[in-house]
Formats: structure tokens, C-alpha cells, sequence
């Protein structure tokens, strides 16, 4: 088996992404640690593997690519054997396609924002921009009420099963749990159960242990 | 064969996006028209379609979708046999999902605050911001440096053959056009050269003569 290799940084919400899906197969990995206070995204030879300058990369074997759910995707379809499956329930492919869609163009830009303004400027010394969080969070609501219909019906956001749909939305959602935005998640039942549920993965504790070490 | 449903509006581009597939795949629809300006997007019976209130929403017998490039990715899988096909080149799908990904996450946010600045502002009336226009043009051109290189390796995005990956570029590509943004396009060869390429497609020119009537 080609040796996989991670070109990231642990704080890197895409990073995460790609690391929890590694985990739940239980695949074996290389972490290349990119130092982004450096700018080491920004030139090469990292320019070489991803030509936007943003972490992270990936590399099997002679395959490159450098989208998040572009690795995600691959590394559930080229090792379906292991560990969990993460593929799309079988039952409904399409179906599961839209959620990953809807994690894409609803939840990832609105959630995005909010860990921009509520996590990262902060931790940069940047002040919160307090017009943009109200407008945000309405909009965040929004989407989390038709999550709570969608998961009154059926476990997952992909179906019944854990998958890729939801796994993608683990960075974000973990950041947003560490400031008041956690109201909106817990405020809705199904959401809070779904939410505590897809955190407690070991997959991603393993993530969070990345991230204190 | 069920019969497809698209549920949206000639001027939405996510519906352009829609019919564009069906147009390739050569397949019969059935067009319902949902009022934009009456608002009927917003309220029952097509929230029960697609619960977030935006256009297209797509049938296909009792399988309801709504998310555009949810729905186009069906269309390919479902009708891999009729007209195009439209599937990530064979030899490589990781590297063609990972630039439908570039898509979603590069190009289309820019293109779509500069879509709705430069055309869709204006048609309702309201003033374009130039702040707006200069900041996601400087990053358009930025975008449009990494399609160069990539397209100076391969004729189309996803590789050798037009692909979803190209397809899903058509609607904002198109209304970008008519604005000054088109420079940025016109003054790369290759992607100037595959833009004028992909929006010539007899699928793409059948969208166009819906939207004149």
C-alpha cells in the first residue's frame, strides 16, 4: 500500500478534515507539517502540490490533490475495505450527494465566518466584527432548523448511517462549540444529539489529541 | 423512464445549471416555473421540494433533490448511457473531484459576489459596491492564474474529455460575459480558449434560448 502523506497544519479546520477520515479508516499517514506563520503554503515547493497556497495537501503514491472533501471522497472510495465505510448509504447515493452539498454551500460559509470572527481573529490579536456575527448566526439558525427536521427523520444527515456528509462538517462544528454559537447546536434536540454524537467519534478525539500535542 | 421535474427559474443560474446537464444527457424534462418575485419559493408547496427556499428543485419519480451540482451528478450517474457522459474521466476521478472542488470552493463564491454586484444588482435596481467588485476581481484573476496552468496540461478541467467539472463553471461563466469582468478571461489563452469553448456547447446555447423566451 502507497504511503499516504498529510501536508498540513493541526490547526487547519481542512486539515482536521482530512486527518478524521484517515483516522476512521485506520489508515497509516505521514503528517508534513507546513508552518503557516512562515508562509510556507505561500511558495514552494508547497505551491507544487497545491497551486491556491492553502493547507493541506495530500499525496498517495503518485496521486496529488489538495481539496479537503476531494481527499475525503478518495480515501472512502480507494480504501472501502477499511474500518468504516463512510460512503454514501447505498440504498440512496443521491440523496446523500445533496447533504454533501448542502454541508458545501449552507452550513461550510456561514460556519466558516463565525470560527473567522469568533476564534481565529481573536487568536490573532484581530477584533470581532459584532455586525457580521448577528448576521451569521441568524443565518446559521436558519439552516440548523432544517438540519432538526432532517435529523427528526433519520439519524445521519446522510441517512442512517455515519458518513462523509457528516464528517465534513466536524471542524467548524468543534470550533463553534468553544463560543456562543453553541447555544444554536444545543437549542435544537436532534441537532445536540446528533452534534455530541459525530464529536465523541474516536476519530476525532484522535484529532483533538493532534491538536494539545 | 420517470419523468424529470426541474422546480426553478430561467434566470436562476443553479437552474441553468440543471437544465445544461439534462441538455447533454439528451433527456426529456418537465420545466415547472417557480415566481421569483412572488415569493413563491419562499412558502409551501416548494419548501416541501427543497427546505432552504432557494431554486432549482428536481424530481425524479419519488427521488427529490435540490441542490444543483447534487442534482447534475445524479443525471450523470443515473443516465450514464444517454448523450454525453458527463463523468469524471476514468482514468482518474480523485484528480476530477478534486477540481469540482476547486469549483465550489474557488470559483464560485467569487463569481458569484461578482455575478450578483455586476448583472443581478443592477437589473433590481441597486447600485453596485466597487470595493466589493475590486476586491473579488483581484481575487478572480488569482483563481483564473491556477486554471491557466491547468488547462495549458489538459484541454478541460477534470482532464481530457468535458466533464461536470467544466459544466458546472457555465452559468456564472456566462454571466460574467456581459461585464467587464470578461477581460480577466479573455487575456489568459487557455482559459480563454476553453470558456469560449464549453460556452458554444449546443446544451449550453439550448439554455440560453430559454432564457431569451
Amino acid at each position: 500500500m502507497a504511503v499516504l502523506k498529510v501536508h498540513g497544519s493541526p490547526i487547519s479546520t481542512a486539515t482536521q478534515r482530512v486527518i478524521a477520515a484517515i483516522n476512521e479508516k485506520g489508515l497509516e499517514y505521514e503528517f508534513v507539517h507546513v508552518n503557516l506563520a512562515e508562509g510556507e503554503h505561500k511558495r514552494e515547493p508547497f505551491l507544487s502540490l497545491n497551486p491556491f497556497g492553502q493547507v493541506p495537501a495530500f499525496e498517495d503514491g503518485d496521486l496529488k490533490l489538495f481539496e479537503s472533501r476531494a481527499i475525503t471522497t478518495h480515501i472512502t472510495r480507494n480504501y472501502a475495505t477499511s474500518g468504516t465505510s463512510l460512503a454514501p448509504a447505498i440504498n440512496n447515493p443521491s440523496v446523500c450527494v445533496n447533504w454533501m452539498q448542502v454541508e458545501n454551500h449552507q452550513f461550510e460559509p456561514v460556519t466558516s465566518a463565525l470560527t473567522w470572527e469568533l476564534v481565529f481573529k481573536p487568536m490573532f490579536g484581530m477584533t470581532t466584527d459584532a455586525a457580521v456575527v448577528e448576521e451569521k448566526e441568524a443565518k446559521l439558525a436558519k439552516v440548523l432548523d432544517v438540519y432538526e427536521k432532517r435529523l427528526s427523520q433519520s439519524k445521519y444527515l446522510g441517512g442512517d448511517a455515519f458518513s462523509l456528509v457528516d464528517l465534513h462538517h466536524l471542524p467548524n462544528l468543534q470550533c463553534l462549540m468553544g463560543t456562543p454559537i453553541k447555544k444554536l447546536f444545543e437549542s435544537r434536540p436532534h441537532v445536540s444529539a446528533w452534534s455530541a454524537d459525530i464529536l465523541a467519534r474516536p476519530s476525532w478525539v484522535k484529532v483533538l489529541d493532534m491538536l494539545k500535542n
